[in-house]
C-alpha cells in the first residue's frame, strides 16, 4: 500500500472498527444473556464452510438448537442449502462487502426467534483476510482451511491463524489425490498459535465430525457456566 | 454494512480509488511503451495461481520474456517458487492488505530490468473480492477458479466474473474425485459476462495449457499493434 493511501485510510478504519466493536460488544452481551455459544466461521471461497455446516446441522438435529447467519456477496444459495437443515437461517447479502460487520449480525439476529437457541454459527464471507479484523460478538473464531488449498495457507494467513480458537482442516478425504504436507501445515500453525487445537475433518465422509461436535458441545457448556 | 459505516467509508474509498487509478494509468502507459502485455491474475487462496504460473513459465521458457509480481500478506514462498522459472520476480508483501494497489505495482516494476520483457504476470493476493476494484495498469484481468471450490463460485463472485477478460477453471484433473457441475458453472459465467472465454486447465497435468498459452501469445501480439 502506498504512503498516500495509508495516510488517508487509517484514521477512518479506526473509526469504523470502533463503531463495529461497540456493536459487537452489545451483540456479545445479548448472546451471553441467552446462553448462546457463537462461532465466527472464516474460510476461503470453496473451503467447505457451507458443506461443513450442513453436515454439522444434520448431525446435531434434535440435540442442539442452532441458528445460522450466512454472508455472501450475492445469491441466496448458501442460505437455501442450510435452511434444509435448520429453521433459523438468515442470509446476509454484502454486495461488494468482503466481510461481515457486527451491525449486520445484530440486524440479522433481530429477524430471528432466539428462544431456546444455544448455538449460533456465523458463516462469514469467503475470504481469509478481511473478516479477521471485525469482531462480530462471537465467542470463538474458527479458521477453516481445506486440503485442496495447499499446505502453505496457514503461513500465508498469519492473522487468522493467530486469532483462531480452533483450526479445522477440511476435505481430508481428498488426501490420496493431492500433495499436501500435513506436518508442514501443523508446524506453521504451531509457530503462529501454539495452543490452538487443529481438527482434521471431512464434511463429505464425516471423518473428524465427532471431535468437532464435541468441541461445540463444550463451547455451549462453557457459556452456561 | 450498516448505514453508519457506509457514510464514513464511501468518500474515502473514492479518494483512494482515484489516487490508485492515476497511478494505474501511468503504469499502463509505461507498459504499453515497452510493448508489455500485463495480466492481473485474481483467484481464491489455493485456486492454483502460483502453480499455474509455474507451469506457464516453464512452458514458455526461451519463447517469451516474462516478469512476475506476486502479492501475499506474508511469506516469500510464492516468489521463491516462481524464481525457479523466471529471473524477473518481485514478491510484494501486503501485510494486512487484502489486495494489490497500483502504487505497489509501480514500485515493484522499478526494481526490475524490463528490457526485452514482453509479458507481465501480476499474481494478486489470494482473494476473490477486494482485488477486483483496484486497477493495476493491466491489459487483462484473468479470473482463476478451481474445481475444488465448487460450481457456485462464479455466481457468488459476480464482480470478478463481470470484469474478467478470461476465466480459467483450474484443477480439471480432479474432476473424477469431486462433484462439480461444469454446465452450471458455465451458465453462471455466461449470465454475468456473455463474451468471456472460459478455459479449463490443469496446472498439474498440463491439460488446457496450450489454449492458455495461445491466449497469452495473442495478447502479446495485440500490444505490438
Amino acid at each position: 500500500m502506498s504512503a498516500q493511501t495509508r495516510t488517508v485510510r487509517l484514521p477512518v478504519d479506526e473509526r469504523i472498527l470502533e463503531a463495529n466493536d461497540e456493536i459487537a460488544a452489545a451483540v456479545r452481551t445479548e448472546l451471553a444473556g441467552r446462553g448462546i455459544f457463537a462461532i465466527d466461521l472464516i474460510g476461503a471461497p470453496g473451503s467447505g464452510k457451507t458443506a461443513l455446516l450442513e453436515a454439522t446441522l444434520r448431525a446435531m438435529a434434535g440435540r442442539r438448537r442452532p441458528a445460522v447467519l450466512v454472508g455472501d456477496l450475492a445469491t441466496r444459495r448458501d442460505g437455501d442449502r442450510l435452511a434444509r437443515w435448520c429453521d433459523r437461517v438468515v442470509q446476509i447479502s454484502t454486495g461488494q462487502g468482503c466481510h461481515l460487520e457486527a451491525g449486520q449480525v445484530r440486524d440479522a439476529l433481530g429477524q430471528l426467534d432466539l428462544d431456546g437457541v444455544d448455538l449460533l454459527f456465523v458463516e462469514n464471507v469467503g475470504n481469509l483476510i478481511c473478516p479477521v479484523g471485525f469482531d462480530l460478538g462471537q465467542n470463538a473464531k474458527v479458521g477453516l482451511f481445506s486440503l485442496t488449498e495447499g499446505d502453505d495457507k496457514a503461513a500465508k494467513h498469519p492473522y487468522l491463524v493467530a486469532e483462531a480458537d480452533l483450526i479445522l482442516l477440511n476435505k481430508i478425504d481428498l488426501e490420496p489425490h493431492l500433495t499436501f504436507d500435513r506436518a508442514a501445515f501443523q508446524t506453521d500453525v504451531r509457530l503462529l498459535n501454539p495452543q490452538v487445537p487443529v481438527l482434521e475433518v471431512s464434511a463429505t465422509t464425516g471423518q473428524g465430525m465427532e471431535q468437532w461436535l464435541a468441541w461445540l458441545d463444550s463451547g455451549v457448556a462453557a457459556v452456561g457456566i
